[in-house]
Parts: C-alpha cells; structure tokens; sequence
C-alpha cells in the first residue's frame, strides 16, 4: 500500500493553494519524514515558467513554504499537539527569507528538505531547500507562528 | 485608450507565471508607475486559497516578486538600460524577504505598492508591500541581480 503523504494523513481535507489536497486547482504537494528530516518531489507544470524557461521564484517560494509547514506539522503530531477542533492548522507562516542560488528548471523532478531547526509551543523556525542535480537551487528559512483565530 | 502596465509596455512577450501577459495560464500582473511608486491591483483566484479562507502565502510572494520587478524594469528603463537582445529582462530576484502581517482576504481587490529603495548597474533593492482595506498585510525586500547568461 502506497505510503500517505503528511498532507494527506494530517490535513486531507485542506485547501490551500500548495498543498491542500482538497483545492482541486492546487499544487498538491505531498511531503514524507525521511530519518531527521522530511522531504518531497515537486514536478513544476509548464505554466511555473520565470519568463527565462526556469522555475518562477514564487512557485518555488509557494513550495517551500508548504513543505516547511508539512515538517512543522508532522513534528508536532509527533508530540501531540493538534489544531483544535474548526481551525485547519496550528500554525502560519509569519516569515520568509529565501535565496535564490541557481536557476531551477521546468520538465524535472525536484527535491524538497526540510528541518525544523527551532521550535517552542509559539513559535517554530525550518529551514528548507530545493535540490537539482546533486546542487541547493534556492533555500529558505520560514518562521511559523501559533494561529489564535479572533 | 486605456494605459499599458509596466508589464505589457516593457515585456509584452514574457512567459512568466506572475506577470508575463505571453503566458496564457500565469496570473498577468499589471503594475503602473504613479508619482514615486509602483502600483498594482491584483484580484486572487479562488483556488488561491492558503487553507483557512485568506490568500495564500506562496502567491502573496509571487505577486510582491513579479510586482517589485516592476519597479526595477520600469526604472532601468527611464535610465535607458533595457535587456540585451535574447534576454527577457536585466535582472532576476536574488532573494526575497517576506512578513506575513495580517490575513489576506479572497474576493477583494488587493493592492500593491513597490519603491526602489537602492540600485547600482548589477543589484537593486525594493520594498514592496499588500495593502488592502488601508492596512498593509505582508511586506518585502526584494534583492536583484544583473542577469548574465552563461
């Protein structure tokens, strides 16, 4: 039996643009823990361009952010903690800084890590990369703060 | 007659997913020069939802990246430096910092708002941010590089 990714084990029923499985329209992104970190395979569509035949920065940005959020939830499952009855998740992003190192190309598999790097019941910092060829392509830190609705 | 974007005066011919207007499923961005800034309106698609109902994150970055090259395109050009023939633009982003202020809502008309904040021949800053219902919701510092291809 195929393994499920952390999106659709965790979240299955959320519609978020990059990796709600539920947004028919969306990228759904399927994201697994791999030993300490966790790590997924984007395949861009050919709309992804950046006007230069690569990958636009902020399909890459939109990815990063939700394979670093996969990590984030997928490490507090681990400790218990769950989004509390009618709220999709535990946390949002508050922040990210992304470098852009080399192009990233359209028609090739992609590789996606993740590590949470500091993490308190509030607060929770990753650091994610992107990954062709054996060389970091972009990489991002993303700050994720506790979501309080109003 | 109408006024052209930045996008469709400059680069008409663009395939970029956010704001090339020759990309026929990207998002078209138009952004205008107005007194010292540039400004756009941009109106989320449905399915650019983040998951909770506001707009997602990854397509707040690439409307702030593709809008801030605006900004930069639109003031290289006022300095008489346009792309060499065969390149599509004369600057890429080398990285993007983003805040995540306030929730965003779906079904609103957003505007955004760019300044070119440093610039030398090979790297640009710009500040750029969403503004909607009077209040600012995410902002960015863009950094661009000159584009030499390899």
């Amino acid at each position: 039996m195929a393994e499920l990714s952390i999106q659709e084990r965790l979240y299955p029923q959320l519609t978020c643009f990059g990796c709600g499985h539920a947004n028919a329209k969306g990228l759904k992104l399927r994201s697994y823990p791999r030993d300490d970190i966790v790590v997924a395979a984007f395949n861009p569509w050919p709309e992804h361009d950046n006007g230069f035949g690569f990958l636009n920065g902020g399909i890459i940005a939109t990815v990063l952010d939700c394979h670093s959020g996969a990590a984030v939830f997928h490490r507090a499952h681990l400790l218990g903690m769950d989004p509390p009855p009618g709220s999709p998740l535990l946390y949002v992003t508050a922040g990210l800084d992304l470098r852009y190192l080399r192009p990233v190309p359209l028609g090739q598999a992609l590789e996606l890590r993740a590590t949470v790097t500091e993490a308190d019941a509030d607060q929770v910092t990753v650091e994610a990369e992107l990954v062709w060829d054996g060389k970091p392509r972009a990489a991002a830190t993303t700050r994720w703060k506790r979501w309080r609705p109003r």
